[in-house]
């Protein structure tokens, strides 16, 4: 690393960025087509895993809807032919077979699906959910399965259906940037089309390589380019999405302006399935930027990681396009509990961490304004020491070590974790508070059970990923961490899941977020769009 | 003007634009407070515009809604005080005094509305409407009055609930740039707040000293920040809503990622007051510019306009914020039918105009990259002529000719007006073959009655003004521009209304832009939030 910066030392001249930087961030590609590798990784027997309705006792199956017949599954083999039905019927495919589809990421739930059905074209799904509909059968609509709280499992015996056989992309018009594509398209396949043409897509996140991007919008997926492009209420254009009775809305808009009526589509970002399934989707996207840098920090405070994120909003501005910060408990789990292969290249460990990332479209001013910003910094002394990456390797590098920390919470060790919205001085104050309160009670410590408290997260749009992790899952433990932090997070006007949804772990606390009112009117939505309930069951509501 | 670009000249160096630009220019402040001043001024009548009612038989007033009785102005007293209720008794009130609320701005419509009530607080709200749904009193919420397509004045006698009084900034957060503000703030002086604070509104209209937030919202104003900013759906946060049974969705939210279920406030951005009443906002503000630069080419084809647009998305990028192109006879009648003062910088006429405006952090980059792409446009023989604003009056100049465009169709002039969402590519397509269809049929040209049919808009939302400027209404022009319109647009996937919305005057030609399927799901959603219809009624669906 040559461009380290220290107190003593003066900041050379900017270096060259090689430009096939574009688009080359190292990915880590989990779920579900890796699912079972991942689990041999980790030496993790994916039996382990019980089913929900044995570890979630409080979940009861609705009577309501019928339980799967041999004429359901013919009637699907009629609609999908043979090859889009898997049944497991204990012969030629095992429950072991469909645990990619049954199981979640963390592994924390498990359904007891016994069929996944697998449709190519929006008229199969229409024919698959009107069927479904008329005879009480609930489903459970799934892209690439990498939710975080078990929303695109099933929680008993829903029926699965899987869009990843619907993933052609339909039209790009380069003029406009607008791409439409199927429901099933990987969001990395997606991009990689978009680079060829110059342009991205304008979200990112660590499964990239294995999400979809009709369940990134089933979820609002936020990820790390959001601080610069937007949430996709803003950069989804249109939507195709069928409802629970086989309506198929075609609202696959190529408009950036089209007030004609009241915008169904919104409805259908975030409610992860609950009110229909997003089969296609029409995606505003931006020109790719020709230059790309990323800088990374080291802090004494959180005050500076504050002042260095309103530094770079002025500095950056309209290049900045990711601020990522992490404490040095978050950084030791992610160096520990992952198999990824970095440096950190500083000397000496700090207790905050910030990844800057920037995007524009000319090299020389980026370099000049980031290192304006960086001098400002140092003389500012809101920074200790201060790396940018020269090259593609080091680039990767330092992505590596950020996306190291979601990886921790992959499993090796029990973690009680949460993905928290709050206003952003009240961010890490979380985390300090918590680990006082563990420390006080004395469950925190090298004793145990806790052995730490960690946060890190996107400064800029507020979202804290906190954890505590432990030894064991410990009764007064869970007892101290929760509802404190559901309630300091109500307190604060915060949200109990920012990007990552409610599923199954988080719907019971949506109460400490939306008011009554806002709940009662959400309910009433889900009646009027989805009558018998069918639509991924046991979820959000 | 000295920096006139011809093909026998160099660029010069790059010139220094003063600092005081930001958020200098210069806006013409219609109505509602000025409407009649603006009647006087154009020599109309208000007078002369007939009611609604009589001018458009095909609506019928709803028998259901009750009219309003002494004992009703009674309960609004009591809840708001006198001074909140404005009666149109006839002694101390008139019809006249109640023309700036009854009738709208194109001077098409006129309601006739007996009350006015201007509330002061959310409580407020809530227990007029709460009442009026009991009632069966129909409401029309109200904010700047400035919309296009009717969708802010009554149709028949429905009250007036009007949030000028509801003018507060409620907060701001300097980190993370959230405002959170009363629906009745004028956009101007929320604009206003924000610059001191070195933050900027991300929308910008020419109503902007009339309009206010809370409309702003509800009608999903798009304007000419929209290709920088993005929609509305990404940037507003949070909203505060009174639902017609009077009860308050508190969803004031200050997050970007908050996954806590379904998105409720999207429902009532471009809704149209029809699904609740909007009272307060949180809204997510960019840092402001330190360097903005307005550029002004004359172009020989709607082909050179589109090759213009790509170059601008790639090589000024990051810092592009308006891209609005018109043709010369936009221009004719925007210099022949407005007030405004302003001179167009090149010495000859040109079929296209295009108006590219960037906004940047660092002025000498900007301006470098301004020379770079005008030196590419030239050089590839894309513009004919180009000028660069070089201070502040230079600026406003150039914003003011696009200004004369949208103000053109205040009045003065019998015109057929469109505002149309289509694929960029077709955009002007449509204005030629209106042009040619006219001509053939002999009702256009110096024997009329249709004069001239004119295209300007922005370039970068797809969004196309068309208008057919007349020397009188004539029932055989109107039927040979409509349907054709509406089937052109319907034909190219495009909107019948791109920015101004439905409101009285569109919404019968949702079908031209909606699947029965999504009309029939619009209908049911606002069964759900308004089951006895009083909110709006006659508008949007």
């Amino acid at each position: 690393m040559s461009y380290i910066l220290t107190r003593s030392s003066q900041i050379s001249t900017p270096l060259k960025l090689a430009s096939v930087l574009c688009g080359t961030r190292a990915q880590f590609n989990f779920l579900p087509t890796r699912l079972l590798s991942s689990y041999a990784s980790r030496n993790i027997t994916p039996k382990q895993v019980p089913y929900t309705s044995d570890s979630h006792p409080q979940f009861k199956r609705n009577k309501q809807f019928k339980k799967i017949t041999p004429a359901d599954i013919k009637h699907f083999k009629n609609i999908l032919s043979t090859t889009g039905v898997i049944e497991a019927d204990g012969v030629h495919i095992t429950e072991e077979d469909l645990l990619p589809y049954n199981q979640d990421w963390f592994q924390s739930y498990r359904g007891n699906s016994k069929v996944v059905l697998k449709p190519r074209t929006v008229q199969e799904v229409a024919q698959l959910l009107k069927y479904c509909n008329q005879e009480k059968l609930a489903v459970v609509p799934q892209g690439g399965n990498t939710s975080v709280c078990g929303a695109s499992v099933p929680v008993f015996d829903e029926i699965i259906i899987n869009t990843s056989n619907m993933n052609k992309i339909r039209a790009f018009d380069p003029i406009s940037g607008v791409v439409t594509c199927d429901a099933g398209c990987v969001l990395e396949n997606l991009d990689n089309y978009l680079a060829e043409r110059d342009y991205i897509v304008p979200l990112d996140l660590g499964a990239k390589g294995s999400c979809q991007i009709g369940g990134n919008i089933s979820t609002n997926a936020g990820g790390i380019r959001l601080l610069r492009y937007g949430s996709l209420h803003g950069n989804v254009l249109g939507l195709e999405v069928v409802l629970s009775d086989g309506t198929i809305l075609d609202n696959l808009s190529t408009l950036r302006k089209a007030n004609t009526g009241y915008d169904l589509k919104q409805l259908f970002i975030g409610s992860e399935g609950t009110l229909g399934m997003v089969t296609g989707v029409s995606l505003l996207t931006p020109r790719r930027s020709k230059s790309v840098n990323a800088v990374l920090f080291g802090l004494n405070s959180f005050d500076h990681v504050q002042e260095t994120f309103m530094n770079a909003k002025e500095k950056l501005n309209e290049i900045l396009s990711a601020f990522e910060f992490w404490d040095e408990s978050s950084l030791h789990y992610g160096q520990t509990l992952t198999a990824k292969n970095y440096r950190v290249p500083f000397d000496k460990k700090y207790p905050f961490y910030v990844l800057v990332e920037t995007r524009g479209s000319h090299e020389d001013h980026d370099r000049e304004k980031l290192d304006t910003f960086m001098e400002d910094l140092f003389n500012q002394g809101q920074i200790e020491d201060g790396v940018i990456a020269q090259d593609a390797s080091q680039f990767n590098n330092l992505w590596s070590i950020r996306d190291s920390l979601g990886e921790s919470w992959g499993g090796g060790m029990p973690i009680y974790k949460y993905d928290l919205g709050m206003p952003v001085p009240m961010l890490y104050k979380l985390v300090e508070m918590l680990r006082e309160r563990l420390t006080q009670h004395g469950v925190l410590g090298p004793q145990g059970p806790a052995k730490d408290v960690t946060g890190f997260g996107h400064i800029g749009d507020g979202n804290l990923h906190l954890a505590v992790f432990a030894e064991r899952y410990d009764q007064k433990l869970a007892a101290l961490i929760e509802p404190y932090v559901f309630e300091f997070v109500e307190k604060h006007q915060g949200s109990v899941t920012a990007e990552h949804g409610l599923g199954i772990k988080n719907s019971s606390f949506i109460g400490y977020s939306k008011s009554p009112a806002m709940v009662d009117t959400m309910k009433r939505l889900k009646k009027v769009m989805d009558p018998n309930g069918i639509m991924n069951p046991y979820k959000v509501i």
